[in-house]
């Protein structure tokens, strides 16, 4: 429970939004695999704030140290330890945070479960905690690909602005959406640029695709392929729901018309459309799989709200510094983490 | 991984559709408590098939045989063993399903898994398997009623019709659907009875709410309350999608509409509005936990269709025998079962 | 936690000494295996009380039903359930045992615990639990047999009369204690008679010894193969204590004594002592793993005790019916089980 | 499994000998307690080497450094990261390492599990890793301490030279041994003294003992309390045995000799003798647990031994550098640790 996920490649993580360092321990991992340094950083680099003028500009180099684990390049089987140093944590920022709970964050939840909390941008319920996971899927993914998996998300909807179609084959993007879709992408982006000028923040879905991941994965009961993805996937900050395949329009759909038909084709067994979303029975059939996730919008804004303090007092209260108008963006390489360090540890049970 | 499920609330199952029996053990359960055995039935009861001409006409009596873990009507403390025998196998009637692949079942998967599977009736992957469910789920919603925490399903989608809101509060129903709208649920049962006539199935989703949870539940980073709600929900049979509080919906929200404002009110601090579904930051906060999950139409069907066979043939098929057009009047209460299992689970690490 | 052993081979046992049965599931079961039946109800007949006059009389088929995760005489990877109806349960027998705590017993303990307990003869904490641990093992050294793995019990110690030596190759033996020396059996054997005239029982020493395991099985810190196994057998009923390799005799050893050379050797790396017991640095080192444990006399005795009530009164007490004067020939079978589960869960996990 | 200790408290560990660093990461510790950092420095400063000529002169300053979970200096519930630099690493004294496996070491069996090692100073093998256990179980006995829990270890054998009795009272000691005879904790230094000339090392044992443990902890099956216990204790480096209460003595008894007669005294349950350990069971009954733990002598000695390369070819080897003569010493705070996070996660669960 809690702080850890996986059951063979094991990710624990640790870390508030403004102590000393993030970081975690990966554990499971496979021995003797040359890793690409440059690669982990790389994903680090894409959820990292300040890259954008749509995004926190909180200055973090997030540079990642690694610990142990790693011999001359190599994994050595053994527990990789790793760690990111919190630079720019501008605590003062949040010292009026004290004593209020802010609308829609966790800050009264923790009270309740724990009786203490660090007040200081959000603690371990800020979304900095998930450098960790970025680093565990950066990981993750290195082996996927030596086994030809692809991993890749892109900006569905934001708002009322949505792709009609999905977009299971890989493509070129040149905007921080990964949009598959020019014009599209470009209304997205003007609308959260005029949801930001507002001072307020807007929500979106995402959509991601498991490309060449085998047959047999998964575990039929309680486990399920899609069950456990749906469990990383709503683990993520401001996720509100998880669909697979067909997901909510299977409601509306005949199983004369969602059924996927068998056919035998280049020595594969494949099926002719993909309702299923690659999974039939909890465990993958071969074909993509594919989910959409959608993520609420970010509860911090720039305008005067109503909350309660610590001592049940109403109060008007009205964010400072630095928030994301829109959370899509930084969340893409964390949907893709997520998906890489469940695929692997499905992968890894075979 | 795989059969077992929940963490201090364990429950561990086995059984084919077609063995012997189905059964499991529950591990965990708090001593000294005085089980209701007829309230077990009765959930049994309504899962049972054969029960409406809208379900499989399959006779079972599904009664449970508690093996252990009781001791003058009190739980030891102990593991409970339990087993319901299978009676009506009919395992000739599944003789046809040896050497082909049905679309959409898991009967290709688990080949690709296990290399043999038990070809009668589904085997394992056949819903029968949550008989086991409704019993761990029925023995958990007793811990939580004497905590006064309730937990109520209903249809609120088949096909193209649909609820127009949500139904929180406690209602009375008269139908299979438990659907508090009488109009409504009448559509969707002509619905589903022309859908069987035409020998097709239909999807539809089912609404759920756990009313006074106490605030503090849950583990705020991989083990969201919600997130183990999903992958619970998602583990049932045919579901393809879970969301929580407004879900989808958030996607075409701004932050100053979907932002939850706190206020305190007879000793207790509340919510407003209640977009967030009883969870923040992966925590209860003592609002109502309500949840949507999506069902796809079951995939056996009286209609011929394409398929291949264990050689990679093709060859046409036709189902023979039961079938269920719409598997949401037996699923709702596996929905609670699962929803009770994962309340009480963070209750008992509370 | 508690009724679950092992991490990929896992075997979750229930069942009280006098309720309606004992049973388990065993999950991670490799699939498409053939199993023998004939060779799991052998293991459990050498377990089942009655068999000598040095045993305890009580009566038990313990012949084992099994209800689910095998299809025509294989495996089928899903779950194995099985049980074993309780028939001569004689539970009037224990009626005086409702307001007394025995000594040495665990009565007072679950009372501590659980706040309530099933007195019938002993109820969870009786060694009949163990049963379904050889079933779980004898299915275990199935898999093990297949990669030429054996593993064999004897009894090395009863009261003071002792072997002067390990055996670690295979031996005949015609006793119930598999003691491979027959003149030192004999004394054991009439050791145990006279025990049991006097209504008394005796403690007593079990060596095990692990052939044929590949080098490279355990994980090197808290998992150690080792330490796996002497949780595993100090897990068993009156054990109080394991020892692996040279053990205890380690205290008085120097290293230039204790070290285990290295050379080579038919294409192996082999040691010439094995001081280590097949164990270095918690992993198999290829070489016999072998170790002892130490069982207390069981203390249920026909000799006056003094004693407390429930009502924490001082009462003299004496007990009825049937006893084991020595655990030790009973054990054997249930020491290979635990040891075998251990060798496969490890051997799985690589 | 694997690097991952506890249940309710987790301790996960990371680390090589001669890497970046040495640490961890403590899970499920609960919110809202003040921590004593300069208790927790003191227990690593025990294990320290160099403070004694009887033990190694590597310098280490061994300073811990938290990262997270902890507020104002109380606990946050939320993971508690830490770490601890590998300072005086000295790499190129273990050069000649890289290419031979020493007898009795983990060098041959690293290799055979990952293919793979971190040769310099025996990488995660090296006893370097009990660290950060001494980390976690410093916090732990903090937790204890508030319930007057106490725990505390002492040397009762080095090689011939042992106690005759068991000391289950705090006792006053001024030795590295925490021998509470005088004259016979000199002779045990002198011995140690003599063999570290020789440039041998010597063997030993260490009883550790837990004074006022509620009754009622532990699982009664496979997590007994003293099962739990003897896997944490054999999870150390060098340890080969474990036993509780009368341990390997109770062979060569009678139940009538062994048998713990409960009276009640004080409104308490208790027993005369305690032959039992504290556990009877496998659950606490409330006198004092204690348990003995030998410890082989380690392999690294100062005189030449044969070995093989690992090419496989026979070499003469010497070790040079730093060893310890005797393990026991360093130990005694590390057996500590493991009884003190073995108790924190039973009471937690209770």
């Amino acid at each position: 429970m809690s702080n850890t996920f996986g059951t063979n490649f094991r990710l624990t993580t640790f870390g508030e939004s403004h102590g000393k360092a993030i970081g975690g321990i990966i554990d499971g991992c496979p021995s003797n695999f040359s890793l690409d340094f440059d690669k982990i950083q790389a994903e680090l680099d894409r959820r990292k704030p300040g890259k954008s003028k749509l995004t926190s500009n909180r200055k973090e180099p997030d540079a990642v140290e690694f610990l142990s684990g790693i011999f001359e390049g190599k994994t050595l089987g053994t527990p990789i330890g790793f760690l990111i140093r919190n630079k720019d944590q501008k605590s003062k920022d949040y010292g009026n945070l004290k004593d209020i709970y802010r609308p829609s964050h966790a800050d009264y939840t923790y009270m309740a479960k724990y009786g203490i909390r660090d007040y200081r941008g959000g603690g371990r319920a800020s979304a900095r905690e998930t450098v960790s996971r970025v680093v565990g899927g950066a990981i993750a993914r290195q082996f996927l690909s030596a086994q030809n998996i692809e991993i890749f998300a892109y900006v569905s909807q934001v708002g009322d602005i949505k792709l009609e179609q999905n977009y299971n084959e890989r493509f070129e993007s040149d905007n921080i959406l990964n949009c598959p879709d020019k014009e599209i992408s470009e209304k997205m982006l003007s609308k959260i640029e005029q949801v930001k000028k507002a001072g307020d923040s807007i929500g979106g879905t995402i959509n991601c695709v498991i490309k060449n991941i085998p047959a047999g994965l998964g575990e039929p009961v309680f486990n399920k392929f899609h069950a456990e993805l749906s469990k990383a996937i709503l683990g993520i900050n401001a996720c509100k729901g998880f669909e697979i395949g067909s997901g909510f329009q299977a409601a509306s759909m005949l199983s004369s018309q969602h059924n996927d038909i068998f056919y035998f084709e280049n020595n594969k067994i494949r099926t002719k459309t993909n309702n299923s979303g690659g999974v039939q029975g909890g465990i993958t059939n071969g074909e993509d799989v594919y989910f959409k996730a959608v993520f609420k919008p970010v509860p911090t804004i720039m305008q005067e709200q109503e909350t309660i303090t610590t001592l049940n007092k109403s109060i008007a209260y009205k964010a400072k510094g630095r928030h994301d108008p829109c959370v899509l963006p930084r969340a893409l390489p964390i949907v893709e983490a997520m998906a890489a360090m469940v695929s692997l540890d499905f992968l890894l049970l075979k």
